[in-house]
């Protein structure tokens, strides 16, 4: 008797040391689950690339036995920051031409740049730029279009970050591939390289319906469809775009998609700043996902997308930074998270409108919601991969804290994240970043910018 | 011959080395002055409180001789920010609630919160975060307005910032004083002993139009006037304010302020969103000066004041972050700049309105000029006091870098403010607070919030 009484005990025991590969443990952990919980004095366990548990740091260190131990007593733990739009080599034209309208900043500066300097090797040292950027402001899973897509998932990977990345498809000649039907072929072969990659979802990205021709946005959808990849497609950014599709094809943007079967599967449109009642109802039906980027349609003065309406209806918007070159100087969703709920309250004058709960979504849930990823990101729950970040709550700006979730998006910084995992790997300790080299890039990106400052004089 | 020519070589050397107490130097010196220079591998030399010269660094060095040097290469120097309007010993009400219409949140939170905790030592306590906050954040100068303000002065020369220092006048019992009177009588003690202090501008704050009556606006205007000091005020902060001031008086509070002759001095007027065309021809003829807060704007859904207008005009409006409560969760003039210039673009659907140009001179020199101290702060000349800040722009979110002064509101962050001096004092060195205890300031900050959020409970 008392022998069976000691094999249950040992084994109880034996249950409440079960091997795992690290538990982080802070002052509060910011779930983000079903219940928005924030659990004082938490824990989150991790073995391989996915969260085992997530409770009380007594209740997780009395249940698991980590390899590693990480303690932040004066941080909060978050899911990693979800950033679903940018264009991550342009870091390399960061502020290159700003307070302009749009096509004079397209025409005269970014074009131009774009035409004299993007190839390789620029994407490789823009992206890496950018993976560094991001990585330490706490993003963990970013979404692209550019050129050279497999260049940006080789950095992506190099850095440790997550990203869906789209390979650009329009309908002029561009770094990378002289026609559609090039960019076409590449974007394939790009999609059957990452296809099964724990960090990259590969996919297709025509640019807009005013740039990418009607063949090309269907041959886009059929093979995103085919290889169950997302689509991603800048959307009703301008209030021209609308109006030039309007008046020549007389349906907004988002019909002449539909018309054309383009939001048939997994898509991501970005901005969805001028769209209508019409064009919502398509979208929710078709389960498409939008990109909100405040920083950019402030900057650009493209307008503020309704997201408040947009999210009541229940399509799922995250949050972008967009570019770096002029309309969005930086890649940091910490201001971007401010910036979509203070933009929301002060144009509608009503500041009940888009509260930092929401906002916080946006960056995290929601945002890998519009992705299709939520079963696998965007959430501190067990299952989900690991991908999480510290925060000090330290700080002179960040103390008194009355309530954490508010605090993130109104007073905490980018400069405030500490610690980055994504997929279980560390990637960031103590705001250094372990993956990359910052010096050499400081060095790479110096030399880039004398050659683009060079090619403009010209 | 020779020995007359020795004897000048001799001479010039003296002079090439004119002692100075310390010679900054860095990678570029944005001057703000007239023409708006930056000076690439500039340097500003120091002697006692005041700024001796500035230029290039080999000039610099080969005229004076320093007993400190700070060489940043890696950073730019530039003036110290200008905050037009806060409530600094807030802090301690950071977040408290948000989200909120401005009349739940006063009554239900911020004026029960004042009521039950505002005392010296929360004044204190509150003014000293603050002050650490800021200047870390790159702040020199800044605008109060709260109660006690001998308190919040006391704090102010300690942490070593400059402060223009509003004890306010209020129509209702305040923590400080129970009748205008007692607030005027108090005003006047703390006028006459700041009135010659080399970091303090001692100012009257009566509240606004809306909570200070008639004569105590008189008395006030009458009080700055006698000792020559600024008179603080909030102006045409919301709809409400305007309509209300319309329905009883047929003018608005400008108007009301001019009829009672309470322009006639220097004066601040904070907000300023909703004026008219005729409130601004009085606060030009008046000379008053204006501060405008984005993000408390923003946060509380008050509007967006009409900036470029403004400032066409020749009104001096510079940046403020007002408080901490809910109105704007920290004290950041960064991306109250950012915020400045993002806000009139997307609201005025024109992206070049208020260019970075004017983002960061209403964060300096415009600021200086709003509070009638251009001829000592603002920006970097010979004979002005020695307010400046180092800022990295080696940072992953500042290169490459393109513009300047654009990348200073676009990209650089508070918290890549590396050093501050204030007056010719170093009060921040490497990111480190010379003049404070961060360590005391945090246990305070915990205890005091205890008591905040159980004195909200009952």
């Amino acid at each position: 008797m008392m022998r069976i009484a000691l094999l249950l005990v040992a084994a109880l025991c034996l249950k409440a040391a079960e091997p795992v590969d690290s538990i982080w443990s802070a002052k509060y952990v910011v779930t983000m689950d079903a219940e928005r919980r924030v659990i004082d004095d938490g824990a989150v366990a991790v073995r391989g690339e996915r969260i085992v548990a997530v409770g009380k740091r007594a209740e997780i260190e009395r249940l698991y036995k980590p390899r590693r131990r990480l303690a932040r007593p004066q941080s909060l733990i978050a899911p990693g920051l979800i950033n679903t739009h940018t264009h991550a080599p342009m870091s390399l034209f960061r502020g290159l031409a700003g307070d302009l309208r749009l096509e004079e900043w397209l025409e005269k500066y970014i074009f131009p740049a774009e035409r004299k300097n993007v190839d390789a090797e620029f994407v490789k040292w823009g992206t890496r730029l950018a993976c560094l950027e991001m990585a330490l402001s706490g993003t963990t899973t970013y979404t692209d279009m550019y050129y050279f897509e497999e260049v940006v998932a080789a950095e992506t990977k190099r850095a440790g970050l997550r990203g869906v990345l789209g390979q650009t498809v329009i309908g002029f000649p561009a770094p990378d591939a002289a026609t559609p039907r090039d960019a076409l072929a590449r974007a394939e072969r790009f999609i059957a390289q990452y296809r099964n990659d724990p960090l990259i979802v590969p996919a297709v990205a025509p640019h807009a319906i005013y740039t990418t021709p009607d063949d090309a946005l269907k041959a886009s959808r059929a093979l995103a469809n085919r290889y169950g990849v997302p689509m991603l497609i800048h959307l009703s950014e301008t209030k021209r775009e609308n109006a030039d599709s309007l008046a020549k094809r007389k349906m907004t943007p988002t019909a002449v998609l539909d018309s054309l079967g383009a939001l048939n599967g997994r898509t991501l449109g970005a901005h969805g700043i001028w769209l209508d009642g019409n064009d919502l109802r398509i979208l929710k039906e078709r389960g498409t996902g939008l990109a909100h980027c405040p920083s950019s349609n402030s900057k650009l003065a493209s307008g503020v997308a309704r997201v408040p309406r947009i999210l009541a209806m229940g399509i799922p918007m995250g949050l972008g930074t967009d570019g770096f070159a002029g309309s969005n100087d930086d890649a940091n969703l910490f201001e971007e998270m401010d910036l979509a709920a203070k933009l929301q309250k002060v144009t509608n004058l009503d500041p009940e409108l888009l509260p930092a709960t929401q906002a916080l979504a946006m960056a995290t849930i929601t945002g890998a919601r519009a992705l299709g990823l939520d079963k696998e990101i965007g959430s501190l729950e067990a299952g989900k991969r690991a991908d999480m970040i510290t925060v000090m709550v330290n700080a002179p700006n960040a103390i008194p804290m009355y309530h954490v979730m508010a605090q993130m998006v109104y007073a905490l910084k980018g400069a405030d994240v500490n610690d980055v995992m994504v997929n279980g790997r560390e990637i960031v300790r103590d705001r250094r970043m372990l993956t990359l080299d910052s010096v050499e890039i400081g060095r790479k990106v110096s030399e880039n910018q004398a050659r683009i400052s060079e090619s403009l004089r010209h």
